[in-house]
């Protein structure tokens, strides 16, 4: 079997492509890995881990001559890495994302993207908590969903060679709107992460209101929390920045929810309370049977901490 | 050695009642375990189980001649249970209950305490969101904080003997008042539940305005909220209409703060979010040293799905 791509290069090199780039190793979907980091230590980190053959200082010298460009940086740096880039794609060149975020990124991108080279916006629904190239591992994305939001931009082959690439890395992959997709991820991601950071902030402001024991109690359910709350500050900042719109309707629609159980507590509601309980407990069942809760995935991530 | 408590009765068979009768087992700090479960089903999944050695149906039977009887239902049902046990508890027993919330209870159940029985209000801060007497293990109160709330009814030797009982369990046992506890499991516990019920809210209202999707990609940090919402209806019902006032506060707390992030995205105040993120990853870190995440139990847990 022929390679997918001669040379792929990754610019950033955190948990997600460092993942991908052990997938790409393990199938031998690439002739030759590069990468860019933004620190001497990452580059060294992902050289001595081997999944690069050569890092390089800058994004110009880096992506030459590359069949895949694979941008893995917060998505706040997408315009300007572009700007970098640009001129030095060959013909051919499908450049690619796993941001979090797809109708800023298609905006910022799409423009810079050079006559002859072709863009195919992605997004791995996948990750931890935890960042860097050594917290990667070549199963992160097996069974989780892969969203490719294709643009004016994509051929469709470019796009066949961007799924192959996430089917072979075990994901399920669904082509939709970056918009759709946008909305869709408001609400299972970036909402719930923004809730995660502020609960957090709220009992660090109990703590200094003299409730010093809310860290040492964590374990009935805050804890899940903070595990939200552990994910990089850079990437969730701009995802922020970037997603506004579909964040600020979705924390609208969860202010008048959370008004509504505030209200039957005041009441003492104790029906409306138990009904919207039972029903979040068959959601749960749902979200189970929908194999997105992946003990294997959890096992293996447990075992790196 | 000789056993804890020569007769231990259970009222309420589920995850808890059932981990700690696992407990009493493997230590052998009972010389008889006999229960009372709601449901038929629960009672012959107990005995099946060899977790207890008789159950029965009514109350005041199962009480006759208890050197402890455990509380293990919903708090809510606490006043009724003690008022159908009251005159069958014998000289020297302790009441003791596993309750989420402690200041009603304390209200709800000492007046019913008889002259000569004891009560030592405790909480086993411990779980996971599956119930019924099938999904106890022995393991679940490891390395996790048992908090005792000693009242008027306590007595020195009485607290001992449930201090004792919980670190048999592996629990970190600590004394506090009822005030204390609750508001501490208002942010801890409490308040971190309801947010997460409600988001789930938030996404089926979502779903039903077309937004189909949400189920599917629940990957993104809405897995996490899902889990804490599939657990038990009733139990976090009785929860918030006993808990009322701290919970009250700490939404408000919470409301305030998760304004101030809305604001920082609407005026795309990078810089606030990024540095309030830090932050909560800064006490991530803390909740991780302090040994409230505990891989071991986790492992189990997912191995039991």
């Amino acid at each position: 079997m022929t390679v997918l791509f001669e040379k792929v290069c990754f610019i950033g090199m955190g948990l997600i492509a460092s993942s991908l780039a052990r997938v790409m190793r393990r199938e031998h979907l690439a002739g030759k890995i590069v990468g860019v980091a933004r620190t001497e230590e990452t580059a060294k980190k992902a050289l001595a881990l081997n999944i690069v053959d050569e890092m390089f200082d800058d994004v110009a010298t880096a992506v030459e001559n590359a069949d895949l460009v694979m941008l893995c940086t917060p998505v706040g740096s997408f315009h300007k890495i572009m700007t970098q880039a640009s001129a030095f794609l060959k013909d051919g060149c499908i450049v690619s994302d796993v941001g979090s975020v797809k109708q800023r990124v298609l905006s910022s991108v799409m423009p810079l993207i050079p006559k002859g080279v072709f863009f195919v916006p992605a997004h791995p629904v996948a990750g931890t908590e935890k960042s860097g190239p050594e917290n990667g591992f070549d199963t992160l994305f097996e069974g989780r969903w892969g969203i490719i939001t294709p643009c004016e931009k994509s051929s469709l082959e470019s796009v066949e060679k961007i799924r192959t690439l996430w089917e072979k890395a075990g994901m399920n992959v669904e082509e939709m709107s970056a918009k759709r997709h946008d909305a869709v991820m408001a609400i299972v991601s970036h909402v719930p992460h923004l809730i995660a950071y502020t609960i957090v902030q709220t009992a660090i402001g109990m703590e200094q209101d003299g409730q010093e024991e809310v860290i040492r109690f964590s374990a009935g359910g805050f804890r899940d929390f903070t595990r939200i709350a552990g994910a990089d500050p850079v990437m969730w900042r701009d995802i922020f920045l970037e997603n506004t719109d579909a964040v600020l309707d979705v924390l609208e629609r969860f202010s008048t929810d959370l008004e509504k159980m505030k209200r039957a507590i005041i009441d003492a509601n104790g029906d409306v309370l138990q009904k919207t309980f039972a029903h979040s407990r068959q959601v749960r069942r749902q979200v189970v049977e929908a194999l997105q809760d992946q003990p294997e995935n959890e096992k293996r991530l447990l075992q790196k901490r």
